[in-house]
This record gives structure tokens, sequence and C-alpha cells, in this order.
């Protein structure tokens, strides 16, 4: 059989070497060969097949799901694997289930927070999966607010034991993953109490379910909370909900290394900087930045390969219709989202490195630039996960009608992702800590040097009166230009408010009557620090000549296109005039037409199985029609000509037989 | 037991008669009044109740939906309800299934469409349920572009038949509701072909299964497509798929209103004005709107309520958390999304009186405001979708992690809502009509006096010149600047992108090349009609005093959150300064004060019943957290302590004994 591409036409226009991209891409020569084995490996195994996951009932899903689990653990084991190599088999299962807070949460936090002693225990159980933990933070009543947890550890010591206690409904701990079937262990968050006084929230590792039978612990009441958005989506995951009825830990069960209770009952804090803590945050949430470049990049190479497939409408002057890739309001909306998962691939690079630096300094007890850190970290966070969750929804809408359907593979894609903007930080809530630093850099300027990514604020009077001076379109292609662009708005935009604060009596409750334009100073530090980012790594990093344009147009485009997006805070702060942004409008333009030719190369590049994909419009062959159509003979509605269901209720009805012995209606 | 209400002290704070309120937002006290009583029935019969909904498998999910949609049928037929009634009975029933498009789109279509002969033969059969119909245009290959569809319908002389005919595979019927499993007729677009010509695209009635066994008639292939976006959601629907293999009807089943067929095979189209189809377009439309409005004004009631409810982090200066309602980011999301469900309701209601209109217009063969009223209401479909389903989307993202649960009711409301921007008109292809008409308006202004919601465009010199004058924020709530600006900036948008065009060769070319600036004019048009109806209405209508206030502050808050997230555009084309954009986010926190104490009322009067929410977070009562905790119980993962797959999955893993006797894996 000849294998069909129908997207070839497409590949041969090209202007850049797809493999060497892929390289790039991947991280180097190792991560991507190592992707590409480990994409193999699961593409190759039936149990993972992600084939039937929209049409299983919860039990059914769940059920394969641990079982996709477990088998991936067995290969492991049985390939010996390496950890990096463990880590990618997992991500290309793609689908959320306990062993992600097993060892995403469970055993990172015993790490950061247990003495030796305790990771000695434990992880030694945990490395095994011997024992299967999760983390019990979040419960009913509370989840940003952690200080207002309401889960209390009483210390007896009489047994020298932790009571642990739910003490009201909403303190029923609710959403840890992996809780509410899988978990033999739990690391639960809960109000230290010692003689009567309240130490704050101190974590526990509380064992939930009996090692021999798997039946929940005395005085434990758990269970799943139910059904997520979106199908298949996050269903795979037993989110969990645990109540404690006075259940007794041993106090050795207390997660020691920066606070202990000593067996009389004392409590001390430990002398260990606190900020140790700080390196596991940066990593997780540089983890996060990638993963959104990952997810945004799937659903763009979705559309872009079905936009370039759909063809709809004629142009008057040609024969034939047009590849939807060719309007302009299609490009308008994909071609800035596809720079925007390059821009997210560019600045993950970049936060690998700042992970290095901060664990670096950490071990020389250099802690100057974590307030820093935090806040970047944190804003980066909030916007790559909304953007990359309103990108993904919007890719599908450029699908049209075929984008709803799950064989489309972006309901899912969605579903599964979005939660993305609430957990590890509410997005809200995470720029007002943003805005938060901004503030206190401000306030601080003259005495403070302002460092990293806030480094531009010490120059905030020059870009607060210099604006802009592109006169031609062409102009809005100069980095410097764009680069300056975002400075001076964020810096502006940040004045501003700090201004507002400062005319007032600068209490809280003026911060809380500002954090709307708090919260878009905020943003804009933070889409200034992914252009920043985007710009120096094509200057500093060693790119192969091949692929730097193709990276110089995707950062330009995605620049200009968040100038385009956020007009008006630019143009507020008087920074540019209506005529720059018009200008802006066409360099876009011109921006499009080289991409366009490049569009599916690009999308190649990110180097997408169609398995992992799992979408008929995404399909690398572009084969779209011919699997829409075969996918929907696996429908379970399908399985017979006559639907079940046909005698008891729509008969009735079309024989007018409404009260007739077959109604059941 | 005494009833808990947790939000009865936000309800104490109320400034206005909230039953007067429910009144108006029904539309009057008869439909109030029907609505009631509707709401009531369906509640309290079990058949309909929607709880398991995202529990079930798909075979499940729909034969629950098809026995609902029976037993409705039945209570109608038993309760004698009228036509009105059955509606809002239908409405309650809240899942979509195949009588959606048998009552709504097959119907309709034939009275539109069909002579008095055809409708009387099949209307009679239709109003009975004697057969089912369902709505056959789009196909896998097509669906904006209905020109291209490829289905044909070929008349053969000898017999008087059409041979009905899939040629191709992207010539495949995809995506009618109802067609999959449900329906007997279909009514079929396709491509009419006499004597070797094509005549394009004409409307067929085709058996599609018998009426005997509901077997798929010969040569006819029907199924589902398949499982779409969000749990239970659209799955209650068989949208289906369809192709014919030289299937035989008789001449007669081709609508003949405007065109007909005679048995020599000569093609003649009637003398019957085209525009008559407009009425059922306007009537289809304002239903859109009206939907739009119930749908946002459901998510806006959940977080509305969940966010007076929820509690998270203190105020330094007070005791205890503070309701998130409080916070002004919450706020400013909220808040105005709630203003927008006001503001569709009276657009919804001038939409009422604009069918009447036409209505009466066609009757007097007056056709004059056609193209307006065309445009008006494609762009009125098209943003009122776009803003419900992402407002759906951002109620459930300020809910936080427990809106993300299925119990919020907002998973599947947005997922079942969504489609809307696609169906019925793509939204982006909407608006690119609507700037059309723009384009050609502005062309003829001096020549031809723009009518109706496009009069302002013959002030286009004025509004062009004439700037903003506000200097103080209380201005912002003055009706008649808001209704300027928006005005100016609309008048403005539009000129400048007609000038382009001008400049250019004004070929197709050119307005292809613009089509992104096309389409924001587009939209600054529609968002002006939205303001300008509802103050209008606030004007002219007889609105009772006790609820005057409240509908002022809706309007006003509408229109100032609409110049603040727009304000890119009314900064770019000159109208407003920097310094008038922050006076009116500072008027609209003013704004949001007035709001705050209300805004539990204002959502109650939308007079949602628990039922018909289904919502945990969006009780009336405000018993979140019961509720919740209550309703884990029902998930089937839940049915059994230890999980089904235990023994073969997580067992094997957790005694290291992957490769024993007992693993599956
Ligand atoms: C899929 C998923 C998986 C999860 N997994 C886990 C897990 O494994 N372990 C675990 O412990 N937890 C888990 N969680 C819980 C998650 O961490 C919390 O949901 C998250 O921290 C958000 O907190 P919340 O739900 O309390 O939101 P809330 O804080 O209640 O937010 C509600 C609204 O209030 C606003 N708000 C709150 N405080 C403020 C403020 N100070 N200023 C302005 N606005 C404010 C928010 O912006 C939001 O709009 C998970 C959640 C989800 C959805
Ligand atoms: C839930 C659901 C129910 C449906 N029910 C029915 C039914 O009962 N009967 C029926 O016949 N059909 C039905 N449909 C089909 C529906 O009418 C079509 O999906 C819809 O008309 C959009 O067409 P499309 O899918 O071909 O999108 P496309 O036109 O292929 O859109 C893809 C992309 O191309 C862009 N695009 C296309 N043309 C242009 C242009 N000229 N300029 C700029 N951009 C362009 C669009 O904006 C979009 O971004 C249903 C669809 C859904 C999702
Ligand atoms: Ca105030």
């Amino acid at each position: 059989v000849m294998a069909v591409d129908h997207l070839s036409g497409e590949r041969a226009t090209a202007q850049f070497d797809v493999e060497v991209m892929k390289v790039y891409l991947a991280g180097g020569q190792r991560e991507h060969e190592i992707a590409t084995r480990m994409a193999q490996l699961v593409a190759s195994d039936p149990i993972f097949s992600k084939e039937d996951r929209v049409r299983l009932a919860r039990k059914d899903l769940y059920k394969a799901s641990i079982r996709k689990a477990g088998h991936a653990w067995k290969t492991i084991l049985e390939k010996g694997l390496s950890e990096e190599e463990s880590m990618k088999l997992r991500h290309f299962v793609d689908e959320p289930t306990f062993t992600d807070l097993h060892w995403g949460m469970f055993i990172p936090a015993i790490k950061g927070q247990g003495t030796e002693e305790q990771q000695h225990k434990w992880l030694s159980l945990a490395y095994k999966m011997s024992i299967i933990g999760c983390y019990a933070q979040t419960e009913l009543g509370h989840g940003s607010n952690v200080q207002g947890l309401e889960t209390t550890a009483t210390f007896d010591p009489a047994t020298d034991e932790f009571v642990m206690h739910s003490p009201t409904l909403t303190s029923t701990k609710w959403w840890p993953g992996g809780l509410g079937k899988a978990s033999t262990h739990a690391l639960v968050y809960a109000r230290l109490i010692t003689d009567n006084k309240d130490h704050g929230i101190h974590a526990f590792i509380v064992q939930i379910r009996s090692l021999e039978d798997h039946v929940p612990l005395p005085n434990v009441t758990v269970g799943d909370i139910g059904v997520k958005f979106g199908n298949g989506g996050y269903n795979t995951m037993d989110n969990g909900f645990l109540r404690f009825d006075h259940v007794r830990i041993p106090r050795e069960n207390m997660l020691m290394r920066l606070a202990t209770v000593t067996k009389d009952g004392k409590y001390e804090r430990s002398d260990k900087p606190r900020q140790l803590g700080y390196g596991a945050m940066v990593f997780v949430r540089q983890g996060i930045v990638i993963d959104a470049s990952n997810y945004l990049s799937r659903a763009v190479t979705i559309a872009v390969r079905y936009s370039a497939v759909r063809r709809q409408f004629g142009n008057k002057d040609e024969p034939g219709e047009l590849q939807v890739i060719e309007y302009r309001t299609q490009q308008s909306k994909l071609f800035p989202l596809l720079a925007t998962a390059y821009a997210y691939r560019a600045v993950g690079f970049w936060m690998k490195w700042l992970y290095a630096d901060v664990m670096e300094r950490l071990k020389n007890n250099d802690f100057s630039t974590l307030p820093e850190v935090h806040a970047c970290t944190a804003g980066l966070k909030s916007i790559a996960t909304s953007v990359t969750a309103d990108g993904i929804e919007e890719c599908r809408k450029l699908c049209g009608g075929h984008g709803y359907l799950c064989a489309s593979g972006l309901p899912e894609l969605y579903a599964v992702y979005v939660p993305a903007c609430t957990y590890e930080g509410d997005n809200t809530i995470l720029l007002l800590q943003v805005a938060r630093f901004l503030l206190k850099t401000l306030s601080q300027i003259g005495k403070v040097k302002p460092v990293g990514t806030a480094a531009y604020l010490g120059n905030v009077k020059q870009l607060s009166t210099q604006n802009c001076k592109v006169s031609q379109g062409h102009e809005w292609s100069n980095p410097s230009i764009l680069l300056e662009a975002f400075e001076a708005r964020s810096a502006r935009q940040a004045a501003a408010v700090a201004l507002r604060l400062a005319r007032g009596s600068g209490s809280e409750a003026d911060f809380q009557e500002n954090t709307p334009e708090l919260v878009e100073s905020a943003r804009a530090h933070c889409q200034l620090i992914v252009v920043s980012k985007f710009i120096e790594h094509l200057q500093t990093e060693t790119i192969p000549e091949g692929i730097k344009e193709q990276l110089m147009l995707m950062c330009n485009t995605y620049a200009l296109s968040q100038i385009v997006e956020n007009a008006g805070d630019f143009l507020a702060t008087g920074y540019l005039t209506g005529k720059q942004i018009a200008l802006a409008k066409d360099e876009l333009k011109h921006l499009f037409d080289k991409i366009r030719p490049n569009a599916v190369a690009l999308v190649d590049a990110f180097d997408h199985t169609d398995d992992y994909l799992g979408s008929a419009l995404g399909r690398y062959d572009g084969d779209v029609y011919t699997h829409l159509y075969k996918g929907a003979f696996k429908e379970s509605l399908n399985d017979t000509v006559v639907v079940d269901g046909y005698e008891e209720y729509l008969k009735p009805l079309l024989t007018q037989n409404l009260w007739g012995p077959q109604s059941k209606l």
C-alpha cells in the first residue's frame, strides 16, 4: 500500500530543516532520542491505548488507568529504564493517574521536609512502590488559604502519638489526586497542636489503607469525590476525600526537617533556612511552563494540520476551494498561538537554567534572588497556564464543528489541562503575589538595585518618558524595539498603580481596592519576561543557523501579537499611538505571510506522534475524513443498527401507542 | 427540620423587589407563571432527573435521554399542554435531544420551503410524531459553505424520482442531530441535477428508516458520529452520519415552494420572494440571544452564590475570613458577566419586537430593512454566543477547584453550550457578513439613508471628529455619554477599515487581507447594538419603578465594562484618552459597590430552581459543602471500599509481585 500524505505539498514549501528544529525543541539530541524511543514504546503497546477512553464508564475508565500505571511500572523495571526515560514513558502514557502524585508530590515533599532519617525510612518504601502516597493539603472549605486549614494533629504525650482529626465538615480533605482509591499513605497537612497551643500547618505521613487488603484503616473515611470535567480527561484520576475520627499516628510521622515536636511535646523550629523549599518550587513551575508549551503545541499541531486540509469557500479568481489556513482571520488566531508554543519552550529552557542557578545559590546560602525568582515563576505559571487553556479551546473552535468531536482529540486536551489554571496556585492569586513584589521593588528603587527579570524597573524614569519611535511597519520586527515596548508598558503600568497606592493610605484596603489594576500590571510584567527571555535565548544560545530565522519569526510574531492583543495597555500608558498599533497589525500580516509556507513544518517539528495526539484532525498524513468516518463505527451506539431503547421509548411514540403495553414512558 | 439559608444575610441587603424583577426577566406575568409551573412539573418527576447524567456510559445516557423525550411528549398530551407550555417543559428537561431538531428545524423548514400541499402532508405526520425528522445539511467535507455540498439528487424522468447519492466520502452527511439513531426522515440538502444540469442546493425529504421496525432502508448507511465534548452534555444527542447509494425518492419529496421540477424534468423558480425565509431566521436568532442570556445567567447564579458562601483569607482588620465575592478581582470578572446576562435579556426582548416588525413588513412586501436586520441578528448571534461560552468558563474558574467538579453543574453547562459558537453559523463568518454590510452602508452614505441599528453611521463625520468629554468618573454613568462612546468607536473603526479598502483596489483580495480589522469593526458595531438597545429599552418600556434603578445599574455596568475591556479600540481611534479609561475603571468600582449588596438577589431574580441548575455550588440555600460531600457518595467508584481492579493491578505493585500469578499487568 502506498502511504497517503495529503500534506506533502505543505511540507515541500518549508524553508528550514525540520529535523534540526525537532532536536532543538526536544532540548537536545539525547532528549530527542529518548522521547522518540519512549513514544514508540508506548504507541506499540496495546495496553497503553487511549482509543476507548472517551467511551468508558467511570469504573472501567479507572480500572484501565490503574492497569496502565501498573503496566508502566512493570515496563520500567523490565527494561531497566532510567529516571529520565521513566518520566518520558509516563508522559506518553498521557493520562493523569495516582503515580503522578506519588512521584511528583509525595516523594518530593518528603525529600524537602523530612529529616534524613525520615527520608531513608519512607523513600525506600516509596521508590519501590511498596506504598502509594498522595498529597493531601486542600480541604472542602480551604484551598488557596493554606493557613486556614482545619484538620488537626494534636500531640498526645501519654502515647507519643499525634491524633489526626477532622473537626468539621469543611475540614474534610477534598481533591488530593490518588487519594480516592489508590493510595495507602497520605501526606496530610494539618494544624499542629501541642499542649493546647496551635503551631500552624505542618505535614504528617498518615497511613490510610491496609497494606494487607487495601481496606481503609479504622476511623478513616475515604473515597472518590466524583466525576470531573470532560469525558475521559481527568477522570482517570481518583481525586479523593478523607476524614479522620481521632486517628492516631506515631510522633515520628510528622515531617521534622524544619520543626520538631519532642517526646514531651515541646515544639522547636530548626535552624534550617526555610528558603530551602524554594528549589523544589522553581522546579515544579519550570515543569508547568514546559507542560504549557507541550499542551499548546499539541492543540496547535492539530489545528494547523486540519486548517491545511480543510477547504471552505472559493476565491473568485481561482478554481476550487481555499484551505481555511489561507484566511487571515484563521491565521490571526492560529499563528500567534503557534508562536506562543515556541515562546514558552524558550522560556522553559531558560527556567531550567534558573533552577540550576537557584540551587547553586541556595547551596551558598545566597537568598538574594529568591523574591524575584518567586515572583517571576509564580507569574509565568499563571500566564502560561491561562493562555494555554484558552489557546487549546481557541484551536478547537478554529476546527469548526469537527473540533467538538472527541475524535478531534481537543475536548479531552482542554478538559485535562484547564485545571492547571487552578491547582498549584489559583492564577489570580499568583498574579497578586507578583504585584506585591513589583510594588516592593518600586518602593525600594534608589535603595536596592532590582535584579534579574525586574532589573528594567531600575530604568522606570526613562521608560516612563521616552515614547516608541516606530514610524514604519518593518521596524516592528526589530527585537530591541519590541523589548523596549514591553519594558516601557510594564514599567508605566507598575508605576501608575504604585502612585495610586502611594496617594492613598498605603493600607491593605487600598491594595485590595486596586487589585484589578495590580493584576494587569503583573500580567504586563510577565509578558515582558516571556518576550525578553525568548529574545535573549535567540541571542545567547548556540542555535543552529538553519532554524534561527524561523525562531526569530516565531519570536517577533509572539511579541507583536501580544502588543496588538493588549493594545489598550500600550495606548493608555501613552507609549504607543493608534497609528503605531495599525503599523503593528500590518507588520503582523507580513509575518503571517512568512509563516504560511512553513506552518505545517513548524508544527511537525514538535514531533508529536499520531498516537500521542490521538486526533483524527491532526494526523500527520492529513487523511482526516477517512479516519473520522472509520472512527464513528467504534461508537457504542452503533453496536446495533436499531438502537437499544427503540422498543420501549421510540416505538410507542411513532406508533401513537404511548399508553400501550410496550411503553415504559 | 428548619430549612437552612446560608444566604439569608445576602438576601436581606437587597434594595429591590426580587419578585417584580422575576416577572420582568421572565417577560411578563403569564410567562413567569408558565415557567414556574413547568419547572415544577419537571422537577417533581423522577424520570426527568439529571442526577446520573455524568455517570452514565453513552448507551445508557442515550437511552435515558430518549426515554425523557418520550415521557415529555406523553406528559404534553396527557396534560393537554399548549405549544408555549410544551416548549417550556422541554426547556426544563434540559438536555439536547432529537426532538429539538424535529420541532426546531425539520418542521420549520417544511413550513418555510414546502408548498401548501407538502406542508399538509408532512406536518400532519410530524405534529403527531408519527415520523421523526432531522435537518441534514452539513457534510463531512462541507459545513459553512453550503453551496459546496456534494450530495446529489438527480432527477430520473423515467420513474419520476430523484436519485439521492453520496458520490464521495466527503459528501457523507455528518452532524445532523437526531439522525444517528432516532430519525425516520431527514430533510436532506443536496445538489439538484436535472438533465445533467446542476441547479444548486435544494431540500428533499428522505425516509431513512423503516416505520415498521426502525431498520435503515436499503442503500442507506446511517449511524452516530461518536462522543462529543463534556460528559453528559451534548452526548444525549445522536448527531449522525448518512450515506446514500442511489436511493430513490418520489419527485414530490423535493420541497417546492421556491423552485419546482416538473414531471418532464424542467426546473422552474417560483415567483415567491426568496426573502420570505428571513422571518424564520430572525426568529431562530432571537431564540439564540435569549438562550445566551439564560445560559449565562445560570453560570452567573452559581458563581455569585458560591462566591458569597466561599471564604478565603482574612482581612487583617476583621476577624474571620472574607467571602471571595468581596475581592475586587472576583467582582471585576463576575459582575460584568451578571450585567451581560441582563443586557442580553433586554436585547432578546427587543428582538421579539424586531421579529414582529419583520413579519409585518414581509406581509407588505417591504424588504427595505432586511439587510440591516440580517446583519444585526447575525452579529448578535455571534457576540452573544461567544461571550456566553467564555463567560460560563470564566464563572467556572471563579469557583476555584470545586468548579471543576461536575457537581458544580458548570462543566456540562459549558460543554453543552459552546457549540452554539459554531452551529447556526460559525461566529467568525457571521461577523464577516456584518462587516460586508457595514462597508456597503458606508459606501452608500449620502445616497441611501442607513436605517435601524445602522442609523448612527449617517453621523459618521461628526462621530469621527468629536471626542469624549468625560472629565469626572461619575459622568461615565450617563447613558448618553456611554452611547456616544460606542457610536463613535464603531463609526471610526468602520470608517478606518473602509478607507483602507478604498485605498486598495476594492477587490475581494483586499477584503480578505483586511478581515481581522473587519471582524473587529463588526464586533464593535454589535456591542453598540447591545448597549443602545438596553438603554432604549430602559427608556421606552414601562418598567416598574421598583426595579428600574437596578436595571440601570446593570446597563451602566455592562456598557462601562465593555469600554474597559475594549479600551484598545476606544484609544486607538482617538476617541478616549488614557485618563478617561482610568476614570472608567474607577467608576466601575463604584458600580460594583452598588451591585454588591444586591448581587445574590440579582441572580435570584433569574428564578432558576435548584433542580434546573443542578449545582451543589449554586444551591439557593448556599448549603454547598453538605451537598458536595453527600454527592460524592453517588460516585460509582465508591460502590465498594476496595476499588475494582485492586487485585489485578494495585496489589501486584504494592506487594512487588508484578510477575506473579495475580498480575494482569
Ligand atoms: C484537578 C485538580 C487536582 C487537584 N489536586 C490536588 C492535590 O493533589 N492535593 C491537594 O491538596 N489539592 C489538590 N487540588 C486542589 C487545588 O490545589 C485547589 O483547588 C487550588 O489551590 C485552588 O483553591 P480553591 O479551590 O480553594 O479556590 P478558592 O481560593 O476558593 O478560589 C475561588 C475564587 O476566589 C478567588 N480568591 C480566593 N482568594 C482570593 C484573594 N485573596 N484575592 C482575590 N481573589 C481570591 C480566586 O481567585 C477564585 O476566583 C486539586 C484541584 C484540582 C482542580
Ligand atoms: C453540536 C453540533 C450540532 C450540529 N447540528 C447540526 C444539524 O442538526 N444539522 C446540520 O446540518 N449541521 C449541524 N451541525 C454542523 C454545523 O452547522 C457546522 O459545524 C457549522 O456550520 C460550521 O461549519 P464547519 O464545521 O464546516 O466549519 P468550517 O467552516 O470548516 O470552519 C473551520 C474554520 O474555518 C474558518 N472559515 C471557514 N470559512 C471561512 C471564511 N470564508 N473566512 C474566514 N474563515 C473561514 C472558520 O471560521 C473556522 O475557524 C452541528 C454542529 C455541531 C457542532
Ligand atoms: Ca469603594
